[in-house]
This record gives structure tokens, C-alpha cells and sequence, in this order.
């Protein structure tokens, strides 16, 4: 066991520890970059097998007992640490202890179990065959329950998952902010359906895939995001990555006869990547770098998808140049009628293609059924059916097969139970940072529709990017607009698609 | 220090270095091919410190002196291993050694210079300011010269260098290898002056890049490359990389006006794919994965790029899809004048863009600016004049500037510094193995012509791919095709470019 004789050696170790993950996550990230961007497609072995010796490479980096006594070291000093390596050690401490209240071949075991899911999960949907996921599903859960013990044993388990992905989010406050979405979205979804239907069909024409390349990249530009320090690739699955706040990377995928789904991908992640490349440079190479959670996260995305890519004033901006890409697909088309056609409201199967207004209730649908899994009250071979009530019931829609039902997100096969609730916070904090926001710099929306996003991605930038992970996500958010009332993003929904329907 | 107890816990201590090691190649190769292919251009900082890192727990992996004790172990037992283990601890002897007599400090640093210099040479290039890069590569030089003398200080340093590249070769060697080439090729190129020029002009018409793009996947079909284990990209320089014989990747560059510069690097890079993928399974993971050197590397490469690509039989075989990529750009060229042209002798400046005829003097250059700049007698700040001589004396070339002279190549900058003989030597390898070959399976164009290249692969991967790095390069040669001679090379070049010149 190794001693520290001075608080200067102990921070000198804390800071080596931090580079050695930050590079060990550097190229765990480029592996998975080149395996979704570019690999081949029977290269999965070799990679497998350099990732799985990375991962237990990286595991025994953490695990490593010296680490314990490291860690006691500092947190002995607190008091004459700066707020960053107390915070530093505080993160630690919280990965530390996880992976210690873990029993090793529990852990082990649950990796395998996770690979083996992966792969079963994709077959079971490609066949619409949810029985032959349910087994491994169950074992997940059950691995879950028992985690959600050893990490937090004073918690009910569901919300020790919660606490997980979103640091202090718990049942209670998901019951009152999700019934209240309920609430207002239900409601409005019925008068919609009353409504004149907005016609989008020119959205799907044919939008060939090399000039929707130059769309993504003329809205990067008008996003302001630096190209130097931000590259676009082509996935299956749109994601962002990010390996240090110079160097980030955004995907999407083309679809040549749909415009917008690559269109809000691209402003989507772009809301991701401003996050990653406003973070300040203290906190590169640190446990403190990137992003601080996923609700977080997900508050940037969607402000910049939908508060502002969705906007008339957005619209009223690139229009002129939507034109220009693609002018006999949208021969006849104004500017209001695109407005319209991007916000077009309509209850649906897939969470992933959802509007603004229904996507909470697809988050609703996980959420309920996450819950009652995790309490023992639901069996996972009740799923399907639980999946197809609640569809009904929240969205009115009816679920034809699980391949469009239970089994169409990759989160639970891939272990991450207690995730999906961050979507739906993310996508309510942002009208209430927007009304900070306008709070202290005025009305954005003239400037918005110049196609200038610097004065909002200044704000942002200030208020939310720069501190990474310095601050927890309910204290960083707290302390920029005050608590968390779910009635900003409500308030928000009713006004918007209340004139976009004039209901 | 740990102890074996049996031969069967050294063998597995001895499989799971090998294993991690070809993990952190894996990640190293990905950082440099997502360096080289997408990344945005100022993220160098961030890779550069976790290349620093991942190169120092390399070293460290290495250098622990526990394998040390293993490989004692190991070889005083050598007579009851299978020789498949005999060979891998002979081949991590080697590394273990040369690596023990670098110090780590040094080797760290080299690391951090390299990813700087391959910038600096980048923008010295662009800019053609030699001036800027010099004191990158003088560092260079020094390291290498310091390492030639703790890699063997009883050799000579560059015959040193040489020997890392290719055990065994030497200046001795060279001389007169390259003594003998000049003699044939420079009367050769003086004849060819005076003889009819061939009219290659159309190859340098407007050619589309997504055209080109096409016609690369063809190449790679005609050449029987497996695509769901080989991917191609675009880069600055063409390059082949990979991970395991399941995973391989080449890299071309299209240039608009010029329809042969990427179709043989194409070529010349599936070579090198084809060696690398036709390795036995067996040696995957290990220290013999991959090709055993540069020479025999080149030897592939150069086989199917000059011996097969630039073949009338391979003409014959692609042309009528040649024409139907490029129908207005070929209009009223046949394949004879396709044949003569993409074969055209011409002295010029760069080195990649060189025929098969003069490319070895382009290489000569290079060998004997190495060669002097290691021995001492040769100045960096003298390098673009000297460069300029050679180029004047074996080419009849003026050079212009920097960088259509000495910037042009990645090597230097990327620390490689005895690197170039092996091309030639490869180049003058195949004429031999394709002697050798005829011999055993009989006049091999008739396929060819059919656009078959399957026998002459199958006759490749049975004598060299299949072996990997399980013998030794001079071995495996003199083992399949006897002593090497390059008169078998010499008399290819003049019957070929007599009979295409009708000198």
C-alpha cells in the first residue's frame, strides 16, 4: 500500500489516475466511433475481444485498492483542497465505491450477461420474437434489483437506478412531473386529433443523401459549432461523442425520403456537441470533463431540437437556404407550411421518430413499466402486454408486434434501467432555462431569426457548458433557474400547439 | 519477481502479453486511422496525450522485467515448445531487448515529438517551408541515430535502422543492389527520351470522385477482396492498417484530374490487404500477427500494383468497365493505348506518383540522403539542395520547390528512417516470385486477361501470407523463390519497356 507524504504527491496521483482514464476512455471511444462509423462488418471479433481486455483494463485502473487509500488520503485534506479536486474526489469516491460494493464475479458475470443480450435482443427483434429476449431480460432485472441494493440499501431500488444516471431524481418527483405532463399532453393530443390535420407529406419526398450532407453541414454552421474541434460521420443510430473538449464527434443517418430525420438528428446532436465543446479546459482529462448527467444532457439537445430548431424564427432563418438544397421538392412550399410540417403532432409506435408533444408520453410508457418491473410488481413476461395497454391508454395507439413495441430500444438489452426518465426532464428543463434566459437577455427570437444562435449559445455556454461536471445536475440547474417546475415545459407545449392547431 | 511452476503457466503468461499487447495496438492503430481519416483538424492535442499515455503502458507492458524471467524461462526450455511459441518468444526477445536499451524517458519523448512533427511536416508542406519542419526532423535524426546504437552498437547506425525494417539488410548490400539498377534503368530512361513519347493525356481528365469511388470498389472485387473484412477511406496519404487478418483497412486519395493516382494506390494497397488478411488464423493475438517486414510487404504490394495492375492481361480484364465508368473522359482510347499509357516512363518529382521504371531512382534519392544524414556527413538545412542534385543526376529533373521535393513524403516526419530501400527491394522481389510461380502453376495471364486473379492469390497466401511473421523475411524468400537475384528484376524492366517503347 502506498503512502503519501504530502498532499501535493496525492493530488500528483489523483491527476495521474484521471489522465490514465481519460486515455483509456479516448480510445474505448474511438473503438466504438470506428466499429458504427466505418469497421467492416465481420470485424466484431477481433474488436471484441481488444475492447473486453480494455474494459478489464480499465476496471482494475478503479478498482485498484490503492485508489481506497488514496482517496481516505484526500478526503482526510478536504478542507485545504481547491473546490475542483474536492469535487475531483468526490466523483471518484461515488465510481469507487460502485464498483467495490460489487461483488467481482457478479460484476463479471453481469458483463457477460450484457454481451450475450445484445446480440440475443437484436435477434428477437429483427424477429418479433420477445420470448427468447425475456429470459435475459429478467436475469438484467434481477441483476439490477440487486444492484440497486449494494449501491444505495436506504433507497427503494428503482430509485437507487434513478440516482444513478441523474443524481438525486427519485419516484416521487417522476409520479408528480410525469402525471402532470399527462395531464396537460393528453388533453391536448385529443383536441389535435379534432383539428385540421397538417399536411407534411413533402417532407418524405425524394432528398438525396449528398445534398442532405451539405444541409447537415450548413446547419452546423448556422449552430456555430466549430468544425476544427467537431466532425459529423454516418451511424446506424445517431449519437454524439466526445473525447476531450477539443474533439468531438456527431453522427446521423440519411434517409433519402425523409428530410427532417436527419435534419433534427444533426440539430439535436449538435445541442450535445455545444455542451461538450463549452466545457472549460480545466476539467479536460479530469473525472470533471464532459457533461454531468444524462437529463442534463438531453436539456441541451432538445433545447437547440426543438425550442429552437423547431422555432418559426429557426425556420424564418434557414429557410431561404432549404430552398436553395432543395427547390423542386419544396416547389410550392412557404416557410409556414415547413413550420407547420416539422411540428406536426400525431401519436405514434416508435419513441425514436416521436414529435415533441407525444415523446414524453413514449418515455411514460418505460417509465411505469421500469418501475413496476424493478418493485417486483410486473413479470417480465407480462411486458408485451403491459407495453400494448399503456400504448392505448397514453397514445391511443394500437402496438401491432413488440418488434414496434417492447422491443424496439436497445436500452434494457444494453443494462440501462432507470435511463429513460432523463429524456423527458431534459426536454422539460429547457423552456424554464429559456425563460432565465430571456429573463436576463431579452426577447432571443429576433436575432434567432437572423440565423445568429450566438447570444443563446453564449448564455448556455456561461451558464450551463463551461462547469462540466464541476456542479450535480439538480444544483447546477437550481442555481441557473431556480427549482425545477415542471409548468414551464407544460405552459410551453399548450401555447405552441395550441396556435399551431389554432385550438 | 513471479516463478513458473510448470511450462503451461509460462505459455499462458506468454499468450496474455501477446493478447493485451495486440489490444493496445488495436486502440493505437484506431487513434491514428481516425486521426488520418475523420477526425477535425485541431484535435491533435488530446490524441497526442493519450497516444503519450497508451505508448508509455505499451513500453511499460513490455519492459516489466517480469518478461524477463518469463522468456529465461521460456528459453531454457525452448527444445519441448511447439515452434510456433519457439518463434514468438524468439520474436518478443528481440522487441524486449531493443526496448530495454531505449530509456523510457526517451522513447516517451520520441512518441510526443513524432505526433507534433507529423503536423508540423503537414503545414511545412502546405506552406513548402522546409525551414519550419527542420528542427523537427533534426531531432529525428538524433533519435534515431541514438537508437541505431542501442539497437546494435556494433553495426554501422543506418545499417542498424535498415535491419529494423528488414533483418538483415545492409549498405553493403544496397549498394550494390542500387549500383546495378542504375546501371539498367538510367541508359534505359535515355533511350526511352529518344523513342516515340506515349500520349497518356486523357488518364488526366476530369475524373468524379464519387466515379473513382466506384471504380475503387470494382478494383477491390477484381482483386478478391473480402469486403466485410477490409474497409477503404480517404486520406492525405494512401496507407494500409490492421488489426487482426479479420480486420484490415486501406486508405486512397482521388484527385479530380487524375483517374491512375488513386487506381493504384488502390491496387498497391489491396496488396498489402491481401497479405495481411491471408495470414493463418493461428497467428492472430500474437507477435507474429501481420507481415513479417517491409521488404516482403512492399514485395505484395508492388506484385499486384506493377506485376499484375499495370499488366496488358489486367487491362484486358477491367477496360470494358473502365469505359463504363468513364465513357466521355475515354472516348476513343483502347485498351492498348490504356495499357501504354498508365505505363509511360517519365522521369518526375513524386515519388508516389512515379512509374514502375523510375520509381527505384526516387527511392535511391531518399537512401542516399538517409544514409548520409545518419552517418553525420549531411546537414538537415543541406537536405532541399542535396535533394535537388540527386534529382538532377539520376532523374534529369529540376525540382522547384520543397514541397513537389523534400516535404513530399510522411516518413521522415513520421520517424521513418531506413524505411525506403525496402520499397525497391520489394519491387525487385516479385519479378522473382512471379519466376517461381510460372514455374509451379504455368502461364498465369491467361486468367488474368479473364479478370481472374484467384490462382495467383491462392499461390501468394500458400508460400507468403498464410506464414505471417513465422519466418524470418530473407527465409521466407529464399525459401520459396532461392537466392535473391535482382537480375530477375533487372531483365523485367528492360523487356517490358522495350517492348512497350519498341526500342
Amino acid at each position: 500500500m502506498m503512502h503519501y507524504d504530502s498532499l501535493q504527491q496525492a493530488v500528483a496521483a489523483l491527476n495521474k489516475l484521471q489522465k490514465t482514464q481519460s486515455a483509456y476512455n479516448h480510445a474505448l471511444g474511438v473503438l466504438y466511433l470506428d466499429a458504427t462509423t466505418a469497421a467492416p462488418s465481420d470485424t466484431w471479433e477481433g474488436r471484441g475481444q481488444t475492447m473486453e481486455i480494455m474494459s478489464q483494463i480499465t476496471y482494475d485502473l478503479l478498482a485498484n485498492p490503492e485508489n481506497g487509500a488514496l482517496l481516505a488520503y484526500l478526503e482526510d485534506n478536504l478542507e485545504v483542497l481547491d473546490e475542483q479536486v474536492r469535487r475531483e474526489v468526490e466523483v471518484i469516491r461515488k465510481e469507487y465505491d460502485r464498483i467495490h460494493r460489487i461483488p467481482a464475479e457478479e460484476y463479471v458475470a453481469y458483463s457477460v450477461l450484457l454481451n450475450d443480450a445484445q446480440n440475443v435482443w437484436q435477434k428477437a427483434k429483427n424477429e418479433d420474437n420477445f420470448a427468447s429476449f425475456a429470459p435475459y431480460l429478467e436475469k438484467i432485472v434481477d441483476f439490477n434489483r440487486k444492484f440497486a441494493g449494494y449501491y444505495h440499501p436506504e433507497m427503494a431500488p428503482y430509485d437507487a437506478l434513478l440516482n444513478e444516471y441523474e443524481e438525486g431524481l427519485n419516484m416521487a418527483t417522476l409520479d408528480v412531473f410525469f402525471a402532470r405532463l399527462r395531464q396537460v399532453i393528453v388533453p391536448l393530443i385529443a383536441k389535435i386529433r379534432e383539428a385540421e390535420p397538417i399536411d407534411d407529406s413533402f417532407l418524405y419526398r425524394h432528398y438525396p443523401v449528398e445534398q442532405q450532407r451539405k444541409f447537415s453541414d450548413y446547419l452546423m454552421e448556422v449552430m456555430g459549432i466549430d468544425r476544427s474541434h467537431c466532425g459529423i460521420a454516418e451511424t446506424e443510430h445517431p449519437y454524439t461523442t466526445n473525447f476531450n473538449n477539443k474533439d468531438v464527434r456527431i453522427t446521423t443517418h440519411y434517409f433519402e425520403n425523409n428530410l427532417v430525420s436527419s435534419m433534427f438528428s444533426v440539430v439535436h446532436e449538435g445541442g450535445h456537441a455545444l455542451y461538450e465543446l463549452g466545457a472549460d479546459d480545466r476539467y479536460n482529462y479530469t473525472a470533471l470533463a464532459g457533461g454531468v448527467s444524462m437529463g442534463i444532457h438531453e436539456s441541451q439537445s432538445r433545447f437547440y431540437e426543438n425550442i429552437i430548431g423547431r422555432s418559426e424564427a429557426f425556420v424564418h432563418a434557414i429557410f431561404p437556404k432549404v430552398k436553395e438544397l432543395f427547390p423542386e421538392q419544396l416547389e410550392g412550399v412557404d416557410e409556414t407550411m415547413f413550420y407547420r410540417a416539422i411540428n406536426k403532432a400525431q401519436p405514434s409506435l416508435i419513441r425514436t421518430e416521436a414529435d415533441e408533444l407525444t415523446y414524453p408520453l413514449h418515455i411514460m410508457v418505460r417509465y411505469e413499466i421500469e418501475k413496476q418491473l424493478i418493485a417486483g410488481t410486473l413479470a417480465v413476461g407480462d411486458i408485451p402486454a403491459r407495453w400494448k395497454e399503456l400504448y392505448r391508454e397514453y397514445l391511443g395507439v394500437e402496438v401491432p408486434c413488440d418488434r414496434e413495441g417492447c422491443l424496439q430500444d436497445s436500452h434494457w438489452s444494453g443494462g440501462s434501467i432507470g435511463y429513460f426518465p432523463s429524456y423527458a426532464l431534459g426536454s422539460a428543463y429547457g423552456p424554464q432555462m429559456l425563460h432565465k434566459m430571456e429573463e436576463e437577455i431579452g426577447d432571443i427570437w429576433p436575432e434567432v431569426a437572423k440565423g445568429d444562435l450566438s447570444k443563446v449559445t453564449h448564455w448556455l455556454r456561461e451558464h450551463i457548458h463551461r462547469h462540466a461536471s464541476f456542479y450535480k445536475p439538480g444544483q447546477l440547474f437550481e442555481s441557473v433557474c431556480g427549482k425545477f417546475d415542471a409548468r414551464y415545459y407544460t405552459d410551453y407545449l399548450t401555447e405552441k400547439y395550441t396556435r399551431l392547431y389554432n385550438l
